[in-house]
């Protein structure tokens, strides 16, 4: 069978490395293996949902040096599922084994850091809240005073799913978490309180090529600072389309690579964007089945300078919803065909913990919604 | 979060066991990576495409007393990719340990060997050409006189891919291969020689539950014997709507467990079966992206007994191309966004070899297969 050879292909030699053995590192393998890319997992336990699923798994740390420089030796390119690891001991280890880590640590650690993440937000003249740095108790009282007696306070590092964060309508509120203050090294940033009509979330993409993608803007419901579920594609309204432009803009002046999901809120009066996170996301997940392509296959696509397309919509509405442990017994389910299941795999369930989540495609989104929610019912988590 | 909690659930206690490791094994395998649902390999080799996509491989000979009924103790329930098998050491295993195989064994005794697939098909009035059993040169002298003066002689077992097949269209033709008719211990079937117009395939299957599902017919393309691409859906004429009917009941008065293949010829006057496998099929891979459910997951709901649904379309026309080895060569490819790549990860590229498949979708079965076959040469395999 002969056919043209294009002189640019090229196999990979070694594995992409994953950082991390949770359930995002778990669907990037997954749709690694579909490519037929090989992969190898850095995690701590082989339990993780992600070593369960490939048979490239290395014990280790992710911020012990040694182990580290191991991995990144053994791996054409790296990326991970987090972005709460040593970003300046990823970089010494990418520049010292020669082995790209994607996205760069550089991004990584100016997103790791609410501080330096709003920073670059302001820089790049992307709408945000405003707010102050705090590193005491008598700081977060002037930054409460200054915005006018309503701050949501937010640890610099390591927050997620609503950890680290304190909404706070009162000095005396303010009071009660003063030790905080003074107990965490990182400091805080106090943000204006947003009261928000919804909240939006959308995923972008840059190649190591330099191409760009956006996917749809989708609304997010959150539940005691937890995502419950995703709807989508919203109506493009002018807002929306100058934001993803900016967005845009933003991704080539940085020069990011990979895919990054955008937490919004919608104030009914404008949008502002409340957080940026260098990876795959939870809000994404729903392209699994909502787009002719997932944001995993892209996440590999942009680190591998692959092209990556238009997404198109497989249905005109779709919806994920999160199952979350609601007990520690096993979970189980009957798994009925009109919704298509994400199970992580994960052996202990606990109250609030994604184990794993449902998609569902429809008419329009709300029908979508519905559809997933009438299905949680199938569900014991 | 509190919810109804229906009794019938239960969750896994012991994985799912596939038989092999071939890419058949590895994308059930991500399929059921993707539902969260427990895997066990067993399979020879470490490198087997199976093998690098789960943690839970067992390396072993699936026609060894012990080592199958080990497998089968640590396993839920077990399913094979392959019809080859010793379908009674497996039948007696499956009930010394207890652990149901899907498709049972006897459906892949009956379909393992051509002459008692040919008579299955005659009990059940499903139409296919005419044969007669062959033992020896003699009976096979006597077998193409009595056909016509041209047949095409099959072995009874282990054939594949145009092997073991022989189209005798001379008695000259027929001396030639007169050395084959004593070498081989389990004997040919001669069938009748079947101009056809065009090649046609269908995936139907049946659960646990006894729920029947069928696929849309497809039409396929061999070269050299081996499928090289498919296309769909086909119109579905009242000709394919009554065997569509048939292999329903058929389903049903067998009890089958499982997906299977058939593969069809299409005379320009009439639709004859060629063929059975009790498994899932290269004709069906369209539908990894050509319908909101796959026959991978499909397999795995109908041996769970799932609801198996309806599948639905995502395009109106859809195409898959084999990507078949041309040179001892390391593969590789640019990967272009307009298709879908589904690669083995296989070691060694030998020609002929299946390396892999693209998926394409369009609004016609005819734009599909063109796209897959421009698509071809971005892969240098």
């Amino acid at each position: 069978m002969p056919r043209n050879v294009s002189r640019s292909k090229k196999a990979l030699a070694k594995p992409i490395g994953i950082l991390g053995g949770g359930q995002l590192a778990r669907m990037i393998a997954l749709k690694a293996h579909e490519m037929g890319l090989p992969v190898r997992i850095l995690s701590e336990s082989s339990d993780d949902p992600a070593a369960q699923v490939a048979s490239g798994w290395v014990k280790g740390s992710l911020n012990e040096r040694k182990t580290l420089k191991q991995f990144l030796n053994s791996c054409s390119l790296v990326t991970f599922e987090s972005e709460f690891l040593d970003a300046s001991l990823l970089s010494d280890i990418a520049r010292e084994t020669g082995t790209p880590v994607y996205p760069r640590p550089h991004d990584m650690a100016a997103m790791q850091d609410r501080l330096t993440q709003k920073s670059l937000l302001l820089k790049h003249k992307l709408p945000s809240a405003n707010f102050f740095p705090v590193k005491s108790y008598a700081e977060a009282q002037k930054a409460l005073t200054k915005l006018g007696g309503r701050a949501v306070f937010k640890k610099r590092r390591f927050g997620y799913d609503g950890y680290g964060t304190f909404v706070v309508h009162s000095p005396s509120a303010l009071a009660k978490i003063e030790a905080e203050f003074g107990s965490n090294i990182y400091g805080f940033i106090a943000e204006q309180f947003v009261p928000f009509r919804r909240e939006i979330a959308v995923m972008v993409g840059r190649s190591q090529k330099g191409q760009t993608i956006r996917l749809p803007f989708v609304e997010t419901y959150q539940e005691n600072s937890r995502c419950l579920w995703v709807k989508g594609p919203l109506r493009e309204t002018s807002a929306l389309k100058t934001l993803a432009h900016k967005l845009e803009l933003f991704l080539k002046a940085t020069g990011y690579v990979g895919i990054m999901g955008i937490e919004l809120f919608d104030t009914g009066r404008g949008l502002l964007i409340n957080e940026l996170a260098p990876r795959v996301h939870n809000s994404g997940h729903y392209s699994l089945n909502g787009l002719c392509v997932d944001q995993f296959s892209l996440h590999l696509k942009a680190i591998l300078g692959q092209d990556l397309g238009k997404p198109v919509l497989t249905a005109k509405g779709f919806a994920m919803l999160n199952l979350l442990g609601h007990s520690s017994r096993k979970p189980s389910w009957d798994l009925p065909s009109d919704i298509h299941l994400h199970w992580y795999g994960k052996h202990d369930n606990r109250p609030g913990r994604k184990m794993g989540h449902i998609n569902a495609l429809a008419t329009t989104p709300d029908e979508a919604l519905a559809l997933v929610k009438k299905r949680l019912r199938n569900f014991d988590v």
